[in-house]
């Protein structure tokens, strides 16, 4: 049995207070930082990955501080962590505790995916209490139920959430996820749709006041797989990257939500995060552009009668 | 243009002069470790989660010095250091050094895979110069060209290899990877097919005397599914999980070999580092069974021919 308050439940009472459907990705790439504050960094800390982390870290700080009140969650990519090594990791850390500090929900965007014992450990490092624990993270299903299961206790067991690498947002998606794949049901259609139905199948025990926590990834730069993955999985909360800088607009996104103005989120990084590359002004101009973004998202649902 | 020196021609010269297709996977799991080295090193460190980081390392250390000579390649499964934190990534890179330092080849066991700019970021933190180099990683097919991309690059031009998901060990792969596809060109065929006949396509320039560096993880618990792999796709080495504890045998992973008894390698993990659980002899243990395991696949290599 699920527990009454589900991880979906949360992420829609918080978009419904906030009244945002906003996530920002905090994808901080070195280059891209207010050089002023990189450079005092690594001044600071007498070598470029020490010090970058140290900049990375400070960059999050300011923006979580600036635009938790307006969005609903926060999505670190660890990629760009990794890429700074251990001490980058650090700053990953730091960055889920300042999320979680400020009352905000946090996804780690990390789309592990693995076999079942590996699974386990994955899960433990993303899921479990330590360093890296998310309230959601995305995650691959290339391999099947048994590499889902440890993440599915989970959210069973502690109100987690998951969104599952369903239908991309990149032009290469086309050559996996849109194969054209007979079920051992006999249906045929795409493959990402395969994996949508896997993950309905999934989130089946986790459903609360109509819900799912098992939610998919599925992204707005191809309106028309959203619109079919809302309308044949109607439970699962979909995370909708490739708005702003990836090309799709509001219109586009309001194709994953439901009649109630519910079941989806929408993802923004760099158009967010670098509005600015002042470092005077890095923090407000990206409270600028998410609010801007919050602001499209709502009215496009309240048009739709969303 | 591939350089003369592809990584396909490194892992075969070793695979040669150590008389071993054998890969030995480093994954730690805390509990499993022998109980005093563990003990030693949380009462040193005063906290479990960096004491189980060291234990980790003197763990991996011990193990490579023991096997290096016997075995072609390491490969350290990252899920297991990420379990433990930052400290457990500082583990991780230590034994990407010791590896280095001993001469042997590490194949990072990431399965990392994004969208383009954010697969850049994961090759820049396990393909480039920096704590987490090695020499090849696993990667997630899922998200296609754009997808595969960043790592390709470092093919080219730094004789790293990769080994992409095909065709997994575990029984959830049959759920999506054995899905009846239909190809773009009509084709039809099991979804592991395609993504076999993608890797052929993305390893093509990377080809040097018959071996592309861009191979595939095919597992030998399924063994008419490895050989339909070695058939249709001859250049593309192979990494085979699933020897030992998951299974398969010398007989079933043959099969994965081209008639010159090169084009894969055969990754154990449990079955080897976990052959005693006594600090005074698992390194000792460890290397009886890799070297059991390595004469064991030569004896089949011998017999079938190849």
């Amino acid at each position: 049995m699920a527990s009454r308050v589900g991880f979906a439940s949360r992420l829609w009472r918080d978009a419904e207070q906030k009244q945002s459907r906003v996530v920002v990705g905090l994808d901080p790439v070195v280059e891209k930082l207010p050089r002023a504050l990189v450079e005092r960094c690594v001044a600071k800390a007498g070598d470029p990955r020490n010090g970058g982390a140290e900049a990375v870290w400070q960059f999050n700080k300011a923006l979580i501080e600036a635009l938790a009140d307006i969005v609903v969650a926060f999505k670190p990519q660890i990629a760009f962590y990794e890429a700074l090594g251990p001490c980058g990791l650090e700053a990953y850390a730091k960055t889920l505790r300042c999320i979680k500090m400020h009352g905000a929900i946090s996804i780690g965007d990390v789309k592990r995916g693995d076999i079942g014992s590996t699974a386990e450990a994955y899960a433990k490092a993303h899921l479990d209490s330590g360093p890296f624990e998310a309230d959601a993270i995305t995650i691959n299903p290339l391999f099947g139920t048994d590499g889902i299961e440890p993440f599915l206790r989970r959210v069973r067991s502690n109100a987690k959430g998951l969104f599952i690498l369903v239908r991309t947002s990149n032009p290469g998606a086309k050559e996996t996820q849109d194969l054209d794949t007979t079920g051992a049901d006999g249906d045929r259609g795409p493959f990402y749709m395969k994996l949508a139905k896997l993950v309905e199948r999934w989130g089946s025990d986790t459903i609360v006041e109509g819900y799912s926590s098992v939610g998919m990834v599925a992204g707005a730069t191809y309106p028309e797989e959203l619109s079919s993955l809302r309308r044949e999985i109607p439970g699962a909360p979909i995370l909708i990257p490739g708005y702003g800088a990836q090309g799709a607009t509001a219109s586009d996104v309001v194709r994953g939500f439901d009649a109630r103005g519910f079941g989806a989120v929408v993802n923004s990084s760099r158009g967010i995060i670098y509005a600015s590359g002042e470092e005077a002004d890095f923090a407000s101009k990206a409270r600028t552009a998410a609010d801007s973004m919050r602001r499209a998202i709502q009215e496009a649902l309240a048009e739709r009668g969303g």
